[in-house]
C-alpha cells in the first residue's frame, strides 16, 4: 500500500529501521543528549525566539492541544477559537470541558478567514486566540499574518496548532509573534504516531510557571522541569523520540526546515497540476502544502473513491468523516512520497473516475 | 545491550519486525478488527467478567492512572490510596491535583500491606481503593486478597494499577472483585512504550457513563464509544497497537495468561536462586515475578552497580531514583529474556561485586 493519508504518513527507510530496533533503557545520559538536541532543532525549525522551550508529550496531537489549554490558559482568560472544521471544533470542546469562556470565528468549510470574520471580536476583551493553522479536516491554511495582527492589536496570546503544517508550510514563530506551537510525530516529521510536541515562547512559559497545575499527565511545568536535563516525567514513547531525533538531524543536514517545506510544496504543486482534466476540484480557497482536499464534481461519493483506491489500487488517500464524508477526500503530500508516486495516484484516480 | 530494566523491556523478534513496518492507515475495517480482538484478549487475560470493556489510550501508564481517577471517581468519593513507594505517591498526587479527598495506607518501603495497616481505615466512609498491585519502585506485590476483602467489607470500588504485573503475576479481575485494571504496553506485553490499557468492569462502566467528562484527551466515555467499532477518538500509536495485538495472539496460542505468568515466574525464581552467595539481598518481603529489587549488602552503591553493568558489561538493570538511589536497584524478568541471560547477568554481577 502506498500511503497518501494525512497522517500517519509514508515513513522514510531510516525511520523504519529505528522502529525495528530494540527500545533502549532511557534514563541515561545518552538518551538525555538525544532529547536536548531534538528540543534545540524543533525550536530552530519553528523559528522560536531565544528563551523558548519545547517539550515532547507521549500522546496524540490532541494531547498537546489540551495540554496548552490547561497549562497556558486559566482564570481570567477569554478565548477566541477559529472554528472552520473539526479541529477548530475540537479546540472549542476542550475549552468547554474545562469551563473556559470562548467565542468562535466561523469561516465556512474550505474558506479562508477574512478581516470581516474577525471584526465582531475586535476590542471585545479576548485574551488568547486558538487556531489550527492548517484546518486539516477541510484543508484550509489560515492567513496567519491576519490573525497575528489581530492578536497583536488586541494584546492576545497566539496559540497555534501547527500539527499538520509544521515542516510542510512556512512558519516563523518569532516573526509571527506566536506564543505556542504544537506539532506531531506522524505528519511531516513522518515518524510513528504517539508523540506531540509543544514549543513555548517566553510569554507562554511565564503563564505555565504561574498557573496552578490542573492536570497531572499533561502538566507542562513538570515536562519543562525534567526536560532541562533531557528527560520526561513518565516513560515516553522512546522509539518514536529516537525516530524524531534522527529525522530532525537529517533535515538539518539537508537544508533545514525551508528545504523540507520546499520539497513538500513541489510535491503538492505537481499533484495539483496533474489533476487538471479529472472531475475533481480543490475544495479549499487556501490549501496547505501538506494536503489537497478534493471534491468529486461528477457525482461520485468521495468515500467511495477512497474505498476503491484502497481495494483495487493499493493506495490510501484520506477520507473525511461526518457531513463531508461523501463530498471530500484528501490527498496528503507529507512523508516519503515522490513525483512518481503522484503519477501512480493520478493513473489510479483516472481509472476510478473512468476518464 | 541486554535489557533487564523493568520497562521498556527486551522485545521479542516478532514485535521488532512489526516496529520496522510502515504504519498503515487506521480508519479501516482491518484495523478495527485488530482492535476488537485485542480488547477481547485483554479481557480474557485479565479474567474480567462478562460485560467488561477495555480501551487503549495513547500515553504512558500514568495517563491510564489519571484517566481512571478522572472518569471513574467524582463528587462524593473518598479515596484510599496504598502508598508504599513512588507509584502509590503518584496516585496521591493525581488525587490532589483534582481535589479528590484521599487517605493513605503507608507500608514501609519493601513491606507487605497487613491487616493492621488497614484497620484504621475500616468503616471510615471510604468509597474506593487505588492500589499499584506491584509497587514497582520498591518491588512489593501487595496482598490483593486482603485488599479485596477490605474493599468488599466497606462497599468500596477496587481500582488496580496492574501495569508492571499484568501477565507477570496471577490476576483474576472477576474473582478478586476488581472494578478497574490498568496495564501498559512496555512491561510483560514487551511492546514499545506509548500505550496504556484500561479494563473496566460493570460498576466502573456505570460510573464512567454517569460522570461528567472532566478531561478531553483522557475521556474514557469517548474511548468506550469509539471502541465499540474498534476505533479510537484520536490518532493512536498504531504500530504499538499492532505489536500488542500480535503479542496477545501469540500468548493465546501458547497457553494464555497462565503460561506467560509461569514463564516469568520461572525466570524470576531461577535468578533469585543464582544470586545466593552474592552480597545482595532481596529488598522486598513479597517480590513480584516481574522484577527483583536488590540491596547491595557490602556497602556498594546500587546506582554505581547499574552504571558499571551498563558501561562495562553491556547490561541494563533498573536503577532507582530519589532516596533509594544508592540503596536499591532492580532486575526485571519480563520480556524476551532466558535463563542463559540470567547466567550472563550473574557472571557480570559477580565480577562487579568482586566475589
Amino acid at each position: 500500500m502506498l500511503n497518501f493519508a494525512v497522517g500517519p504518513v509514508e515513513e522514510f527507510r531510516e525511520t523504519l529501521t529505528i522502529g525495528g530496533e530494540r527500545t533502549p533503557y532511557f534514563r541515561t545520559e545518552e538518551f538525555s543528549a538525544v532529547m536536548l538536541e531534538s528540543e534545540r532543532l524543533i525550536l530552530e525549525f519553528s523559528g522560536a525566539e531565544t528563551g523558548a522551550r519545547a517539550v515532547f508529550l507521549t500522546g496524540s496531537g490532541t494531547a498537546g492541544m489540551e495540554a496548552v489549554v490547561l497549562n497556558v490558559l486559566g482564570d481570567g482568560d477569554r478565548v477566541l477559537v477559529v472554528n472552520g472544521g473539526s479541529f477548530g471544533e475540537r479546540f472549542c470542546k476542550i475549552c468547554a470541558v474545562h469551563g473556559l469562556p470562548h467565542g468562535e470565528v466561523r469561516p465556512d468549510a474550505g474558506r479562508q478567514v477574512r478581516e470581516g470574520d474577525l471584526a465582531p471580536f475586535d476590542g471585545q476583551g479576548y485574551t488568547a486566540l486558538l487556531v489550527n493553522k492548517h484546518e486539516t479536516s477541510t484543508g484550509v491554511l489560515y492567513d496567519m499574518a491576519l490573525l497575528a495582527d489581530f492578536c497583536h492589536r488586541n494584546g492576545m496570546l497566539l496559540l497555534v496548532d501547527n500539527i499538520s503544517s509544521f515542516l510542510a508550510d512556512e512558519f516563523d514563530m518569532a516573526a509571527l509573534g506566536a506564543d505556542v506551537m504544537i506539532a506531531g510525530s506522524q505528519k511531516a516529521l513522518a515518524c510513528a504516531p504517539g508523540v506531540s510536541v509543544v514549543a513555548m515562547g517566553p510569554r507562554a512559559l511565564e503563564r505555565v510557571a504561574r498557573n496552578r497545575p490542573k492536570t497531572f499527565y499533561l502538566d507542562l511545568r513538570a515536562a519543562l522541569a525534567d526536560g532541562e536535563r533531557g528527560q520526561t516525567p513518565f516513560t515516553p514513547a522512546v522509539g518514536v523520540l529516537l525516530q524524531i531525533h534522527a529525522r530532525l538531524k537529517r533535515i538539518a543536514a539537508t537544508g533545514g526546515a525551508a528545504s523540507e517545506v520546499e520539497r513538500t510544496r513541489a510535491l503538492a504543486e505537481d499533484f495539483r497540476a496533474r489533476i487538471r482534466g479529472l472531475p475533481l476540484e480543490v475544495a479549499s480557497e487556501a490549501p496547505s502544502n501538506a494536503a489537497t482536499p478534493l471534491h468529486p464534481t461528477g457525482g461520485r461519493s468521495a468515500y467511495g473513491i477512497f474505498e476503491e483506491l484502497k481495494a483495487h489500487h493499493g493506495l490510501w488517500v484520506c477520507p473525511n468523516g461526518g457531513a463531508l464524508r461523501d463530498r471530500i477526500f484528501r490527498v496528503g503530500h507529507m512523508g516519503a512520497l515522490t513525483m512518481a508516486d503522484n503519477v501512480a495516484l493520478i493513473e489510479a484516480l483516472a481509472e476510478v473516475l473512468r476518464c
